[in-house]
This record gives structure tokens, sequence and C-alpha cells, in this order.
């Protein structure tokens, strides 16, 4: 496994990669979600490029760039069976002086994290298409944890004929729900009790579908009287939105996104399923 | 030489090509100027590919896109001797149903045509990187006579890591100094004679450098004073700018920009020249 810093060294070794090239963006402090993708990748593909990069252009002034978690070596060790290269440029390789330019994605990145966190996806597209340029996978893997990212990058390379194949991998979960996150870390013992609650309202909803409930606020509200009746949790917005444009739903109808944001304390988390 | 409309064959045959391969996009009618731009793309690489697209989004809503001359067979009779691939997709094919996403250069993109073009860089750069994506050239070529648009897409290439070299060649002119573009075929001949007082002020500003004038205020009201000698000539801006930042000199400093945007009766031409 080799573990590069310059974007220069980054393109000189993809052109000795075995084709084809499975790449995993991430932004470090790796967890089951993200070696879920890894394997998949490994799985995928003759070569495996996982990149590290907190991305500060993704985070609102007021979001937790600085205290975003990091622990290369422990990631670096989790990477070294499974990975050819990882790619791990500075901010300043990432976003020379003078860098002034931007790939954006319409009317999707408005909605629902878009809309609690102006500006994030402009952030997330730029620097994704940046990586794509530089490591120029065959396929690139994005968690559905992430959902709204995930149709935002799909959306992105399709609009822009990017010569790629994006993935999206299964959430891996807690065994009480939780959906894996780096963010997790951030909570207390009682504050990760409490976050069950979240998976405990997707379950309800998917439970409401599966009987027949097309009702898409008649869902909405069972879920936030749920999640009300956890005193640690603060509902940031709970969604039941078509699950390619993103658009809220009065009739579900399948494939439908039920996604939300929680604050659980001062920890901001989101989760989703797709009823199908 | 093969004429391509689909980006999935566009693509397929990408693969077939000998490398390197140089990459001239244009909006057709062609002439002199982009001859010597596909000339050179021929010199340097082993293949060769000319779009021909007229890119709506580049134009305002009260721009010429609809009568921008267009003669497809005399443009592919020009290049069969000498470029493998032209790829000459539809609106259609370039922007489907529901496009929305974008590629923007900041602050330089806001002087010069750009402000006297709102939001035509973006079509602009937003074209050119779908292009990029689809012809993945080795080397792409630019005229040197739309030098803020070759300064830009240089700037995207290099913020955005894409992964090939932006080629500016020189401008091609007519005997009296006119500068080639599509755009002279709506000049009738008063128009047309009237057109080279625009050389005659570059060629007055370049004269003023030579002797060592330095003031810029002073070359820009000597050039304005010539071209409203000419009564069909109407200035639209008269820069002399920083030949990267585009950022507009009190004293000239070389490389510096002096472009201009001027009417020849409703025809906007621009035009530009280099002090080094």
């Amino acid at each position: 496994m080799k573990v590069i810093e310059s974007i220069a060294e980054m393109r000189q070794l993809r052109q000795q990669l075995r084709e084809p090239v499975g790449f995993v963006p991430t932004m470090g402090y790796l967890h089951k979600g993200h070696m879920s993708l890894v394997r998949q990748a490994r799985n995928e593909n003759k070569s495996v490029v996982v990149s590290i990069f907190v991305n500060p252009t993704q985070f609102g002034p007021k979001e937790d760039f600085k205290g975003y978690p990091r622990d290369t070596q422990r990631d670096l060790a989790m990477l070294e069976a499974v990975t050819d290269i990882v790619f791990m440029p500075s901010v300043a390789e990432m976003y020379p002086e003078g860098f002034d330019s931007r790939v954006e994605v319409g009317e999707i990145t408005g909605r629902l994290e878009g809309a609690s966190r102006p500006g994030h996806f402009r952030g997330v597209t730029t620097v994704v298409a940046k990586l794509f340029n530089i490591v120029q996978p065959t396929k690139a893997y994005f968690g559905q944890k992430d959902a709204q990212q995930a149709v935002i990058i799909k959306k992105m390379a399709a609009d822009l004929d990017m010569n790629l194949e994006v993935v999206t991998c299964p959430t891996v979960r807690e065994p009480d729900g939780l959906a894996m996150s780096s963010r997790n870390t951030y909570l207390n013992p009682e504050e990760r009790r409490a976050a069950a609650v979240i998976y405990g309202s997707l379950k309800l909803a998917q439970e409401r579908w599966s009987e027949g409930e097309r009702n898409a606020d008649r869902i909405r509200k069972e879920m936030t009287e749920l999640i009300e009746k956890e005193p640690l949790a603060d509902i940031d917005y709970i969604s039941i939105a078509d699950a390619e444009s993103l658009e809220e739903l009065d009739r579900v109808e399948p494939p439908a996104l039920v996604s939300m944001a929680v604050r659980i304390g001062k920890t901001r988390l989101i989760d989703n399923m797709v009823l199908e």
C-alpha cells in the first residue's frame, strides 16, 4: 500500500494501476461503513484507491471542520490489507492560493441537507470532481447513509459526462440500528443510547409502508411523535421524498426516500431508508 | 474522418484513437482561425478530434444563438483532410431533460466579456468541461482571439485537476488586421471596412507601449479617440488588464492584455493583444 500526498505523484502512480480501478473518497476516521465500501471496491476491481481528505469547503462556518475526528495511523492500519493507494493530500495541495472554481448541481442540492447546510453540496461536488479527475477511477463508491450526496454525485457525473460509474453501497449499522458515522464519536453514553431513536423512527416508517399506509404526512407525524418522546433528540427535518428528484411527497410512491437530520445533544446525525 | 453525433459512440471511438489526442472545440462555421488550431493539433498529436456544437447556454437571451451562422457541409469539407473525428452532438444529446449541473470559475469570469455578458462563461466552462470528459484529450486548443475564454479554461483545468494541457494559439487576421471570427459574416461591406479600426486601435496601443508609455489611462484614451472617429463603431469596453488576473491596470506591467469589445453596426466584435 502506497500513501501519497501529492497530486502529481497520484497521477503518475495511477498510470501503473491495473484496470479497473475502484475509488473510495473518505474524510478518514474510518469505521465499518467505510470499510464495507472499500471491500466492495476490492471485490469489483483490480486496484483500489482510497482518499482521506477532510474537505474544509463542505463545512459551514459554524460547523465542525476543526473538531472533525482524525486518526490517520488507525485509518492506514485498517486500509493496509485491502488498498493499493491511499491518497491523502493537504488542504494547500487541493486548494492552492487563488483557487476559484466550482462544480455545482442545481435544484436537488437545495433540498434536505442542502436546505440546512447552505453551500455544503457545492463543497462536496467540487472536491469530488477534483478527486475524480486526479484518480480517474472506473467506479467510485459512496454510502447510502449520505443518500442525498449519492444522488447528487450521480447527477453530477451524468450531467457532466464523467467517465466512471458511481456505486451506492448499503448503510452499515450498529447492533441497535444506529448508522455508522465518524460523528457518532461525539456522543456521550447517554446520547449514544438516545440516538437509537433515529433508526427506530425509520423502522416505524417502514412498518407503516408495509401495512399499506401511503399518506406521507401521517408517516412523518408518527415518526416525529416517536422522536419527540426522546428528550435528548431535536429534529432538524424529517422528509419523505421522491428518491431521485428529492421532492417532498404527499402520497408515497416507490422508490421514496425517508430521510432525516436529528440533533442528539449537540451532535447532528442523519439517516435514511428507501421504501420500495 | 468519422462524424459522430452520440456521446456513447464518441467515448467508444476515443478508446481506439492513437495517443496523444488533440482536441479543438468549435461552434462551427469554420474559418482560418479555427483551421490554424486544427493544424497545430495535427502537428502536435497522433489523433485530432474537432467538435462542432453551437452551445445555447453561452448565449444571453438577447444574443444571436438562433442566427449564429452554421454550414456543416462546408465545415466537414474543411476538416476532412486533417481530422480523425468530428464530434457534432445535438443540443438534446448534450443537455437532456433535467440537466442541472454547472462548472464555474469565479472572479475572472465577472470581468471584461463576463461583465458585458452575464452567464456567458458559465455556459462556456460547463460545456467545455463536458466535452473534455467526453473526448478526454491530451491537449485542447483555444484561440488567443477569445483571450479571456482561454485564461478561464486554463484556470478551470488547473483548479479542477483536469488531466490535459490547454494550449492557446495566436489570433489569425485578415489582411487589414481584422481578427477572423464567424461573426464577421454579419458585417455588410461598409461595416467590414469600418471594423478595421479595432485592430488599428490595438496597433496604436502596441506602438505607445513600444515608445515607453506606461500610463494605462492615456493608452485607453488614445484608443477610444481613434475608434470614436469611426461613425459605425460603438465601444462596449476597452481594457488594459493583467493578462492572468484580468484586473484593470493603472500602470502597464507586462504581460498586459489590451482587449476590447466594439459594436460595428449591430455586430459585437472582440479583439485583443498582449503587451510583453
